[in-house]
């Protein structure tokens, strides 16, 4: 890459984590349009139109390659300037482009996952919340010391001790037939699948769903917890620490929502 | 640079702005131990004797172009990995070093900033508050919005409204002959200049200096404030908004001591 470029010095930039299966980008719009607000949102000029082309060129490669599932990240910077943190105006965005096969077909559903609560909390910050960013040294810290626990996943709290996320996902919990996922208004970053699960998968089924503060007395105390992301879609969980549910019945409902989405 | 680096991925890294005054960089140790403390906090390798070479060579290189000052820009990134948050374990670590050619020497004082209130608040951040690691967006925006207010600098508050720093640098306060600045336990970065001030040049001449919580109405009621970064040392503040300093001693005294220190 040439450089400098401001994502590696600043993190000046955003990324996406898209599911292809069979060279097809998955829930597409919904990426571009969480894209197209965070753009807008750290006042790079408008590329998305760029993006597109090079997310076609990416597809076509990869569907000659008879990939059946593959991970595409697309990272967008402010690309080069000047040193120091002004950005230049107008910028040139940098678009990159990296693809990762995959083994596991995105149509099975994923295992329970063991997760542990996570040390390492997320940074107040209602101006980037919600952001698919650069700046991810939370997420990096979480993931090492989650692998060190020997946990599948963890869960990250904010700095009061509310209950935000999953290191890579967001998280759900169920009781007395409501569903509720925490609201991203001072950190986190609002996944697509939770997204789709919010507007799209929930109601699909008669399950009502909200946005609401949760601690970690309403974590455990749920009849039933999964998580989201764009590569698995849905997974329950199946402990917290010491606390395990054997219940994962409106995840795979929910998961069968996804499965008829995408055919 | 090769790809993929965890440093343009997740922020997963460190810099430091280094002055060289002919080819040879100020208080270099101040710059290695900050570094070190930021590569043991995030989990890195140690690779400050990789560093040190690098640095001797760009060093050699810019003494031998004739420049009598440069920033010299050092970043450490975690390098390379498979897809994900999760680091390699072991991790092996990149080393960039990028100059800039300066035209102003560093033994003139710089002309007294205007500086603003940035609306750009620092995240909360125990956990890597003090670090210069490469999550940076907050200073970027905040950079931005300082040029499109036509002002040199801002001063950023943390999410409760206290006085934190400026975009680019420390922030100090004298008032009835104590110096003060805001501590860095939640948010900010720790200062090369800064922690000279506090250790080094306030005590040499004599001046009680201190960490203390400092919010936006003792900013305005200071006798005297100055903004502190490697690149000026010490710059006096001439105004925060509609509030006006003419009184630049104590600045201009320290900066004697920093002259004094680089010969």
């Amino acid at each position: 890459m040439p450089l400098p470029d401001r994502g590696l010095d600043f993190g000046d930039g955003l990324f996406e984590t898209l599911l292809l299966r069979d060279g097809a980008p998955l829930f597409l719009e919904y990426h571009l349009a969480r894209l197209g607000g965070g753009l807008r949102r750290l006042g790079f000029p408008d590329c998305i139109a760029r993006v597109q082309q090079y997310l076609e060129q990416a597809c076509t490669d990869i569907a000659s390659r008879g990939w059946r599932g593959c991970a595409l990240r697309l990272t967008v910077t402010r690309g080069g300037g000047p040193r120091g943190y002004t950005p230049p105006e107008p910028a040139s965005p940098r678009i990159l482009v990296t693809a990762t096969h995959l083994e596991r077909d995105c149509g099975t559903a994923a295992a329970p996952a063991s997760l542990t609560v996570s040390s390492v909390r997320w940074p107040t910050q209602p101006l980037l919340a919600g952001l698919k960013h650069l700046n991810r040294l939370e997420q990096v810290l979480a993931s090492a010391e989650t692998r060190h626990c020997g946990a599948d996943e963890s869960v990250m709290l904010d700095q009061e001790g509310r209950v935000i996320s999953a290191v890579a996902g967001n998280i759900f919990i169920a009781s007395g037939g409501q569903l509720r996922t925490p609201p991203l208004t001072h950190c986190g970053i609002a996944g697509t699948r939770r997204q789709l699960v919010l507007e799209r998968w929930a109601p699909a089924i008669g399950l009502a769903v909200e946005e609401a503060e949760l601690d970690l007395a309403d974590l455990v105390a749920a009849e039933e917890v999964f998580i989201t992301n764009s590569l698995f879609a849905l997974r329950p969980v199946a402990c917290v620490d010491e606390t395990r549910w054997a219940n994962h019945r409106i995840c795979r409902t929910l998961f069968h929502c996804f499965l008829e989405e995408i055919g």
